[in-house]
């Protein structure tokens, strides 16, 4: 684009006037809807009914044209039949107007021709500095602006817009109503609500950049398809973070299986959903598995804030769904808060000390029920300082309206960060709507409290670990050596790169004939390992490249007549040269790995190594660089991990030299950029702690 | 008990009159509430309110006293204050009640005084004949019965009692209150609800026998705290799956940790709550994670029946869901169907080629909207033999109503199991209501709906177990050798025992010195193991009591010496003995164990062993006997499965040598009973198919 567009997003999210075209009396249509809809929630700016067969509509005087109607017109709302869209955008951009907002489907969702007609819209409005929303969006809702652009009959059913500091962003527009009057059902107030449809100028990232800069909104979610500029998305994220505004995500498409022709286990390991998650994670983004349970999660976050240290103290009015609860916050890893010993005391004028338990069972009291049993218990979980979120389950209960005075109460008076689970069905309702009137969250299923308290915890970690100083490049570290080839390397050559870096790898030296390789191994000293080297064959034990434990002149002589053999026939034409290698060992069999995400940039794998790893994929994949101590959290988050810290009498593993190998190949990674495809160390084998690490075998493709 | 108790079950949960004793106009106390909530219900029998102070009560004559109520009195509701408790049962024991139903509490739940007041009431029952149920329970409701007979405050919210099939025995009283109402909302009809409370005579196995015998229950759904007569849970059980009905159940107590005593891995790694799952597996329970899906899942069970074979077949009224669901069911491992070519074909008629997919996106049609476009995919995808469950998600969308007509209608003519989500907040009351009335079951949340598929598809798959041949015994399968001592056995004695049940373990030969170990070892073959025959030692390698690879007579006479040194040092007193071994090697190695669960009887684990085992804790846990058959389908369920079958090249492991031994250990656990209390061979080698399998190690300790 080379002039800047008319508006400014910002403008067409709240926009001063707006044109229907198409307007129409009937809710049976598109502009019908969408221009009722405006109306109903008391849009305050100008609105202009286009319709070249009426004088007014809905009340409001009509124009012939969208050149006719008086200017300036911020948006102008397309929804008219796919035939006409064209000529229409033309029109609008003719007439000057800011944006026009295309609810017009069948364009490149549908086939072909819609996908043209697409391109097209886009080239017109680009010509003349026009923005667009769209095509196939469901429009806006903008509760501050009193404004609800869309065609949504959720809008029907909703007496009036609630605002609040929740932002959406979301790539299906049908999806924008569910999730809008599921908010409304729970009290969560919206700042803005945008369906982009396909995208075809204005994307997800410009909308979440204006979320991010827009004061009306705390709490972005998004939900995404496929990222259209991945590192704008990252940088969009981090900006995020330090505006303190926490953005959750659910992305679709988490089962697709990575690319078919991956050489490397990095790569056949990791998938697009994976590297949007390491990219989420890197930059402080929540990821959520529905979005359904993210709006509800973000109007929690939006009301309660950040937590703080601490764990979830959990409180039950009836003893029954409590422990099952319990069961489920352990099997997902949720930290329990232990009471303090003033909490103890506390809760001992009204409880037994054997019933004073996380979950405190508030029909547990000891004496007659009374109002201060439960308001006191409340009170002294919320103060607690080991307590970061308390966590209440209401069920059918005596004293319903009571205790619900009670949780507002507390809340108010101590702001500690309290997630209610109204779980009584429709009987809970008045409780709900005391609840929303005060301001304070809650869900109706522990699924869902369950989801946001999950969400709240990460939100803290990511938080701390953005908040980590920025990794420095450790000494020797790079550069890479210079002619490289493009395409696969050879062992040998791979492990120069490596050794570039500062990774440790087997002594070893190449060989053309038996006689080299006999001297090579007298050199470095039986047992050695003797393989192949080759460009082309990637998994060399299943060529028989491979033999190991060579224990003398002999046995070397006749692995390397068997491997140039063996290579003869799994790659004809290559010259026929070996390398031989310390046979090293280690505790611990890892993969590392590395490769350059189209999207989202240089990215590394760590997990414990082995036949295994294939079969567990237990893995974890992040952002390069990386310091050693993020490396170290992330070897912690392996199942295998007490592998590592040494299970069953076996020693530590060196899990400083691991995190320093990573770290490297983070390095790596960064400074060859797109030029590395993928880089695999396999294994990776770690010594008892002071031992080190040493790679035995590496593999990369440069591009 | 020594004579028949004075009436039987059903007529306590369906009585044909009942005393309220403490009967009171007002809804503040327990015996108002439950008399006004039974009044309000229209409770068809003979109701007799006991007051001393009044000559009528809610417009009913009172009686003074349970004496002076004319009989027979079938059940008496006791909700009097915790000092009038043990007078009021006796009352009761001599007017000739059937039952009291116990509603009073701070007995056995609260102190060791109630826990004494409890036995005594249960005392004074006993001697009469006269049944209990509570104390400290909440009462039941009986719809079928018109009974409301309960002190829940929802039973004053619901208009009128529902019946249908599915009944509800709950260890929290409290707890069926929340279940009644979330099922009211959602359409679920019950026959009935019963809060067993402190279970101090009839327990939650009597009531559950009774739902089975029940002609108005047809799913069953259990909230276990705790079993108090494990065998007879199994028995009934595996009755209530010959009877074709469905058994839910939820348990607390997930996160217990096991015995912290037990010398075996077997025994460390099964908790409590493991056990109770393998009973539930081996009787056709369905286990869930939270009581209120619990039962919005029987609601869906109740009313669609069981499901024939095929996949999940996903319909969304909007694209956005869709995707993120069809994700969370491949996540869970639930089958997706594929379209028949007929399908197909159908679909093709109103969508293109590429928008064929499962999901179908109504929202994705060729052509105008049509209500016949949605209704004919609802159909096509019902009516599709690989669809063993039509998924249907409901959006706000437009036809909303239209479309669920035609989900009724195509329910009612297929009868094809449909579980729809009404994902549309309060937006989609009106179609809840239309659903509600035809009887075709929804949940609200994606959650519910996959915990729902989710167990229909485990029930589908409990159901074709059950129906598996009972296992034979093997031939050469014990018994079990005389004169083996209680307490640990030593891994000779321990070898002796598998051997006579046909399990293969090394050759080996007990020693006494170096000179009988070498002539051992030349015997066997060299290489060869030597260990230390210890029955106080629990992990031999550690005391260094385990010697590998010996390689000739020097290496075994060096062996002997340490070996017997440090037998002395671990273990002073023994005999210092030894045993030499063969060496053994194996594709894979596993972890075989045996328990005799005090509840729940002889239960057999496997899985993958070495140094993993404990980390990973992939194991299976199940109740012997078991056939090779049953072991085969545990060992794919496996996370390291894929060792088993053959990974990366590596050949497949004999799975039907490992299947043979694990059914030999699972009958010598049923040979040797509660005298077996626990057992472990570990490793168990498995050789390349056709090669067998052979016990290294193993460790037994009997009672």
């Amino acid at each position: 684009m080379t002039v800047a567009p008319r508006i400014p997003v910002a403008r067409v999210v709240s926009p001063e006037s707006i044109a229907v075209i198409g307007a129409s009396d009937s809710l049976e249509k598109f502009g019908g809807r969408i221009l009722h809809n405006i109306l109903r929630h008391g849009y305050p700016g100008r609105l202009l009914p286009i319709n070249p067969n009426r004088d007014s509509v809905l009340g409001l005087k009509a124009y012939a044209s969208i050149a006719a109607a008086p200017g300036p017109i911020d948006i102008a709302v397309v929804a008219v039949p796919v035939g006409l869209l064209r000529a229409t955008v033309e029109e609008c951009a003719l007439a000057g107007v800011g944006a026009c907002i295309v609810i017009t489907a069948q364009t490149a969702e549908f086939d072909a021709t819609g996908a043209r007609l697409q391109e097209e819209i886009a080239e017109v409005a680009r010509a003349h500095d026009m923005r667009l929303v769209g095509p196939n969006c469901m429009g806006m809702i903008n509760p501050p602006h009193s404004l609800a652009l869309s065609s949504t009959m959720t809008l029907q059913h909703v007496a009036r817009l609630r605002p609040g500091g929740v932002g959406l962003v979301s790539q299906s527009g049908a999806l924008m109503g569910t999730l809008f009057v599921l908010g409304e059902d729970h009290g969560v107030g919206f700042s803005r609500l945008v369906s982009v449809g396909n995208q075809a100028d204005l994307e997800l990232c410009d909308f979440f950049e204006h979320l991010i800069e827009d004061p009306a909104t705390s709490t972005i979610c998004l939900y995404v398809e496929g990222i259209k500029s991945p590192r704008r998305f990252m940088e969009l994220a981090r900006r995020a973070a330090a505006a303190g505004k926490p953005v959750l995500a659910v992305k679709a498409g988490r089962t697709d299986a990575g690319s078919v022709a991956a050489r490397s286990h990095t790569a056949s390991m990791v998938g697009s959903y994976a590297a949007f998650a390491a990219a989420c994670r890197a930059t402080g983004v929540v990821l959520l598995d529905e979005p359904e349970g993210m709006v509800l999660t973000a109007g929690v976050l939006d009301r309660l804030g950040p937590i703080g240290s601490g764990g979830i103290g959990l409180i039950v009015s009836s003893g029954g769904g409590g422990a099952v609860t319990i069961d489920r916050m352990t099997a997902a890893g949720l930290p329990l808060a232990a009471w303090s010993a003033e909490t103890r005391a506390r809760l001992e004028r009204y409880y037994l000390p054997s019933h004073i338990n996380n979950p405190m069972d508030l029909g547990a009291h000891k004496g007659a029920l009374a109002l201060e049993n439960f308001a006191e218990t409340i009170k002294a979980v919320a103060e607690d300082r080991e307590v970061a979120i308390a966590f209440f389950i209401m069920t059918p209960q005596p004293l319903m309206k009571e205790t619900t005075d009670a949780l507002v109460a507390t809340w108010r008076d101590t702001r500690k960060p309290m997630v209610v689970v109204v779980d009584a069905g429709s009987f809970g309702q008045p409780v709900r709507a005391r609840l929303i009137e005060a301001g304070l969250p809650f869900v109706d299923r522990i699924d869902d409290g369950l989801r946001a308290v999950d969400a709240m915890v990460r939100l803290r970690a990511l938080k701390a670990e953005l908040a980590e100083a920025a990794p420095a490049r450790p000494p020797g570290c790079g550069p890479a050596p210079r002619g490289l080839p493009a395409g696969p390397l050879t062992e040998v050559e791979a492990k120069a790169l490596l050794r570039a870096y500062g990774i440790p790898v087997t002594r070893e030296r190449v060989v053309c004939s038996a006689g080299e390789a006999v001297a090579a191994a007298e050199a470095i000293g039986y047992p050695v390992a003797l393989k192949g080297v080759s460009r082309r064959v990637v998994h060399k034990s299943d060529a028989g490249l491979v033999k190991l434990r060579l224990a003398d002149a002999g046995a070397v002589g006749a692995a390397f007549a068997a491997v140039t053999a063996a290579l003869l026939a799994a790659s004809p034409g290559e010259a026929p040269a070996a390398v031989v290698q310390e046979m090293a060992s280690g505790e611990a069999e890892l993969i590392v790995g590395a490769r350059h995400d189209e999207g989202f940039g240089p990215q590394v794998m760590v997990g414990l190594g082995g036949i295994l790893v294939e079969v567990l994929k237990d893995v974890r994949l992040a952002c390069a660089p990386l310091g050693p101590q993020r490396v170290e959290t992330l070897l912690r988050e392996l199942a295998l991990w007490p592998v590592l810290a040494g299970v069953r009498g076996r020693p530590r593993a060196d899990v400083a030299a691991i995190a320093d190998a990573v770290s490297r190949v983070s390095w790596l990674a960064c400074d060859l950029g797109p030029a590395l495809r993928e880089l695999d160390i396999n294994p990776l084998l770690a010594r008892a702690a002071g031992g080190g690490v040493i790679a035995v075998d590496g593999r990369a493709t440069l591009e």
